[in-house]
């Protein structure tokens, strides 16, 4: 468990948060050409034009710079889906865009560059703690959008709260998580309405 | 699109069958040590003890005999999942074991020997036919159970009969298609039930 935001070493001033910010854009951009796996902290360097020991006094290893990246294209999701909840404020047309939402940010997020979806792969994988926290906020949006519905009395109550939003985030899974998105290219059109549909039977009160 | 049943060259009578089963056998058993990536058609001859030509004899490709594979496991598997509906005349009930059924078969016949698996997960990358028509199998049981959940009262019948069955099978597709199964794992144990109880919440009338 990392803190990213915690120095290696002793605080550098707001350099440092620049040095970092650059060294990140800088290992976005040759992994996206490279790809993560068959880059190393010694090509991050060389194309920096930094030392690899200078590197290491910002970030651990390269699943650290891996990881930053991730939780910046994680966070972007998140934001999208959270928008796309705040369109409306009616619970049932709220989870039809969150899945409409997660869906198109997880396709174009993991999947615009396909090397970048290497780090998401490994960050899934491996379940670095950004994705945990990302799936714990994903599937906070979703029981925040259940429990208005409950009080709103557009969903039913009688099934516990965290039995429903688990079994709807398991729907939603294969659309969210990268490594079976990769496997769901078939479906990415029609499956959000028709999963959201079947979703939103299985909650009438 | 081929015909495993069809012989290549002209009828050899009942000794075709045989030296197609001893094929089948000695493929299995190597591919399973070995991997079906990394096994040529020259590599089974050496190990069978026969000319790669007259391995092409009966089977036109390494594919042909991985198809034929493929094929027994993905019956054994729709074999199971009929069985297990066949256990209960409750609609609900067949629905609930159907999806248990598909998991736990699956599970064990694409994992049990993880070199197997490369054979599932070529057939389910590139859609051999047996997969066609395996899914298309499975997508019939599934809208037979709904067909009698309609007529015995307990489904709804609003929702068109096409859209349910799909909706349907892209909830169990996780647990049924290797290559999403290979990344739900950890949820084999709980999500056939959360995930049943989340579907028949939906076809509730």
């Amino acid at each position: 468990m990392k803190n990213d935001s915690t120095p290696i070493t002793k605080s550098r001033g707001p350099a440092e948060h620049e040095v970092r910010a650059q060294i990140v854009a800088a290992a976005t951009e040759h992994f996206s050409h490279f790809g993560y796996e068959k880059t190393t902290v010694s090509d991050l360097a060389r194309v920096i034009g930094y030392s690899k020991a200078y590197i290491y006094k910002f970030f651990e290893s390269k699943q650290s710079i891996g990881e930053m990246i991730c939780g910046n294209c994680l966070r972007e999701i998140e934001a999208e889906v959270s928008a796309a909840i705040g369109q409306s404020d009616q619970p049932p047309e709220q989870l039809r865009r969150m899945f409409k939402a997660c869906t198109e940010a997880s396709l174009r997020l993991f999947f615009r560059d396909r090397k970048l979806y290497e780090i998401a792969a490994s960050a899934a994988t491996e379940r670095w703690q950004t994705v945990i926290v990302y799936e714990a906020n994903i599937q906070r949006l979703l029981r925040e959008v259940l429990q208005a519905g409950r009080l709103s009395g557009d969903f039913e109550r009688k099934t516990p709260l965290d039995e429903t939003t688990m079994a709807i985030y398991l729907v939603m899974r294969p659309y969210l998580n990268p490594l079976l998105l990769q496997y769901s290219f078939d479906y990415t059109e029609d499956a959000p309405v028709q999963l959201s549909n079947l979703v939103l039977r299985s909650l009438s009160p």
